[in-house]
């Protein structure tokens, strides 16, 4: 059996059938609705209980909402769709498991924290490029409520808000990959590794987060022999202000120029300045929504070519950081193409 | 270019190359030692705390002991695995991450509560055969005393145990997969669906794991056309006494007769009736574990052919449950065959 090379350097694997993202969906709080990308998104819901009883279930109707809006724009039913590869920010991906349940569609459950949307389409598109699933459905979701009292304090206490803290997005966005389909490909990706350079302050998830977004990005440009002029775009998830301007910092270190001119955050996007959310939205959500909102459409209308798209997570744990702990961070890249 | 079928019926997978696991390695806590497979597993620690400060920081360095010493038994350095995919039980995967973080090899994070074991391996031979990351490692771990604090009551407060609850495996099993090697081979795979039969039971996890193993065995049997005699053995994760029962139960009702001639339940196995663990083991690292230490022995000395093993997670979360929410089960198999 001929073996094609799917893995190039470390971190790099190539689609040779390059799946694309055949529809999308985003499902999004009111004051992500207000925002600058608020027409673009399938629904927002005007109310962030969305009619249940805590936040966290409406975070799962948010999620299953969004799913079930994807598989509708793809003109699908929900038993041709052959796996789900999803997560969020919940404990034990609470928002995730219960929409695989009422959608009953195989699930493989995720946690990559704010880089679940990525690592979903990553790992999404090598089961449809292998032709092992197709279509896979990819999802992520958040809740600002429901990530504040989780990781933070409840909203009730009224604590005052850090200048670096971010937003987390309330909002899902869905992703419908088929293989050698699609107005936009994937035509590789670079899984990210685990990287941690000692942040410790849960109000700063940029700081905590850039390391591995450089890693990612520094590693991608290795493994392919590419450089930043081969993309249009480089868009990460949600570094925010801080975490954006300390990635310059760390590619500058290493030769590699980066700048707000070929370089756009999905934190910065989402979210008007005067919506006072200081360093930027955040969550799974983000990146998400963003994709749907903001990054397939300049793809689709041609204003891109080529986008390498990268959302990072901070795998901050309150246990962790209570017992001394730093937060890790991993982001995951993949490149995103305008079919020609 | 021509696609070989790899997707049978509705969950099933192909995987031609034949993933084989090259190297395995367990290590688990001083009460999992002292049980049937003591013997077994490459390395038992004296102390539960593992000379750490916290029981989390101890199930993070037994999960990243296993990794380094299946490495080492695989005769590779850190550097020449593509990736590692796992998790644990812990919220935000934290074992895994720090161990990521601390191997440095790039990383994929998955929730499937005890059902990750499978689920890495499931994911992990389809990278492999599709040629994308070779070799993969897989791991998944848990720790009784952070299980316990985290889903039920702190040891601390000395709460009885019913009679229906199990004992969370303190250790943690790590399995290198590469393509087309290997005593032991993964040829085909099957991924679960979320199910949910209304248990509400923190303390009964095998009544809520059952009907997802159910579901998983009926649709793989359906799709793949085979039957119970094209097994020597099914052996699932972590059912216990109870979830075992009814197992057999649920199968009986759609015209499949298992019972404990041709099952295991490896929840079963790593303890002894006298170790006072009531339905049995759980966790992530029981069915991790009791792979290393009693299902690959037994098909690598020739006395099974051919097993099913399914490794089964209930995902309870506790904010879920202190809503009124049932818990949902989820279980993941995969054929593991020795290589003729």
């Amino acid at each position: 059996m001929l073996k094609t090379v799917k893995h190039i350097g470390e971190q790099t694997v190539l689609l040779e059938s390059m799946p694309g993202i055949i529809a999308s969906a985003a499902v999004v709080g009111p004051k992500e609705g207000k925002g600058p990308l608020g027409i673009n998104f399938d629904e927002v819901v005007d109310d962030p209980l969305c009619g249940q009883e805590s936040f966290e279930m409406a975070e799962h109707m948010i999620f299953r909402r969004a799913c079930e809006k994807c598989i509708a724009n793809a003109g699908m039913e929900k038993g041709q769709v052959q796996a789900l590869l999803g997560g969020d920010l919940l404990n034990q991906i609470m928002a995730a498991s219960l929409s695989a349940r009422e959608l009953g569609i195989p699930f493989f459950g995720l946690y990559g924290a704010c880089s679940t949307m990525t690592e979903s389409l990553l790992l999404g598109a090598m089961l449809c490029d292998g032709g092992y699933f197709d279509p896979v459905l990819c999802a992520a979701g958040s809740h600002f409520c429901t990530a504040e009292r989780q990781y933070r304090f409840p909203l009730e206490y009224g604590c005052q808000r850090t200048p670096s803290a971010q937003w987390t997005v309330t909002g899902a966005g869905a992703h419908m990959l088929a293989r050698g389909r699609g107005k936009v490909r994937i035509p590789m990706g670079t899984v990210g590794r685990v990287i941690d350079l000692g942040v410790t302050d849960a109000n700063n998830m940029g700081a905590a987060m850039a390391p591995a977004a450089a890693d990612t990005i520094l590693h991608h440009l290795l493994d392919t022999g590419r450089t930043l002029a081969d993309y249009d775009q480089f868009v990460t998830g949600d570094l925010g202000a801080v975490g954006s301007r300390l990635l310059y910092d760390l590619l500058g270190k290493n030769g590699v120029e980066l700048s707000g001119k070929k370089h756009t955050d999905c934190g910065l996007m989402i979210f008007d300045k005067d919506q006072d959310v200081h360093a930027g939205g955040s969550g799974c959500g983000c990146a998400a929504s963003v994709l749907r909102g903001y990054i397939l459409p300049n793809l689709e209308m041609g204003h891109w070519k080529r986008v390498a798209f990268m959302a990072t997570g901070a795998l901050l744990s309150t246990t962790s950081s209570q017992q001394g702990e730093t937060i890790p961070g991993v982001a995951h890249l993949v490149v995103l193409e305008r079919e020609a």
